[in-house]
This record gives structure tokens, C-alpha cells and sequence, in this order.
């Protein structure tokens, strides 16, 4: 894989998340995917799987920033650190996220892996 | 592992890294551990191997600083993104990584795999 690929697909997924574009984020993964989402969770196996999760993922009106350039390696898998913006009944609120992607041949996702724990969400307003 | 421990340790590497304490960095090391940096390349494995990788990093002069938060996980796993500042005689360079280091269950790193490609390498300034 190139580096410059790997990236470019990761960039595709921020972008097809905020645009609310379901398909164009599962279209990133090969059929037989694994999402581990967060790190610690039961993985998520294959297409239908990962279409529900990300079905629900967008419906939280959730939107992605990258918080730093997105790396490369010397393999076939990337990693990018973001931050999901929430706006919740209860106020706003961040979850700190750092996503590790490995890549097939065909430059498909074949695994994500989301890093991020209970003390990575912060509250961040609340609603009167 | 607790996820304010992880993220404690994964300070304390940066924090080792910077005051040149190969020792304070080996510590947080298991006996058997295993550390891939880049990512796609032989991985070292256990302490020796692992000390002398440290004493050649730490020569060049480099230093660390954190690109976004230290993100945990809800498993024995964190990861954080940042940058490597270099010193280098063509003048100074930035790399920009994110580690991904898992823990055993004394609260040491088992593994570490640093996510950098060679389009994560920048020239900052030539020296004249």
C-alpha cells in the first residue's frame, strides 16, 4: 500500500462521516472487515455488521475533526487522531479518539480499531 | 489496567524521552517486550534490545511533544500522537508518530508499535 493512498482513504472517511454518507464509509472496507470500536469492545465482523454501526454512529448528528496530521508507516497501516463533536439533549461534548487502520491489497480497510476511553469524553456545555 | 495509570505511563515516556533517561524509558518496559518503529519494520524484542534502540534514538537529540491528548482505551491498550523535533547537521526536521503501546498486567508496556511513514518526516529549515 501507499502512504499517500492509506491517507487519502482515511481523510475519505472524516469527510464521508461528516457529509452523513453511510455507503461512502462502508465502501471504505473490505467485505470481511473487523471494527473494534472502542478498543476493549466486542469487534464488529463484516459489511452488514459495520453498515449498523456506523448507521447509528451518524444518527447522533456526530461530526469528526482531525486533531493532528494523519500518519503513514512503513506497513500497510495508518493511524489518526480526532475528535468527535457531540450535541447531545443533555449539552455538547467531545470523545478524543485516536483510529488504527490496516489495509488489504485492494485498499480496503481489513481492521479499525478506535482508542479511546470513559475519561477521552468531556462534557463541554450543557443545555438550559 | 486503569486508563488514568495507562495514560500516566504514556507521560512518563515522553516526559523519560526528554530529560535523556534511557533508564526512566527501559523501565516502563516489560522483561519480554516487543517494540515496532516504525510500524512494517522487524520488531525489537525484550529489554536489551529495546535499551540500546532508546540510547541510539535519544542521541540525536530529539525531543517529543504531545500533538493532542493521550487517548485510553476500555481495554489494556492507549495511544497518543506526536511530534519528534529533530536536530540534524541539514537542520531541523520534525517526524510526526502516533505510538500505540499495550500494558500487562503489572502496568508495563508489552508492546509498542510506532505509526510513521516516511511522508510524516518534514524539513522545517536548512542551516546556512
Amino acid at each position: 500500500m501507499d502512504e499517500k493512498q492509506m491517507k487519502a482513504a482515511m481523510q475519505e472517511y472524516i469527510d464521508a462521516f461528516n457529509r452523513v454518507d453511510v455507503d461512502g464509509i462502508v465502501n471504505l472496507y473490505a467485505d470481511d472487515a473487523t471494527v473494534e470500536d472502542p478498543v476493549g469492545s466486542p469487534p464488529k465482523v463484516g459489511k452488514a455488521a459495520i453498515a449498523e454501526f456506523y448507521q447509528m454512529a451518524i444518527k447522533t448528528g456526530a461530526k469528526l475533526s482531525l486533531a493532528a496530521p494523519i500518519r503513514g508507516s512503513h506497513g500497510n497501516s495508518a493511524a489518526m487522531a480526532f475528535d468527535v463533536q457531540l450535541n447531545m439533549p443533555e449539552g455538547s461534548a467531545v470523545i478524543r479518539v485516536i483510529d488504527v487502520m490496516t489495509f488489504n491489497e485492494a485498499g480496503k480497510f481489513s481492521s479499525m480499531r478506535a482508542y479511546w476511553g470513559q475519561g477521552d469524553m468531556e462534557l463541554l456545555g450543557t443545555k438550559k
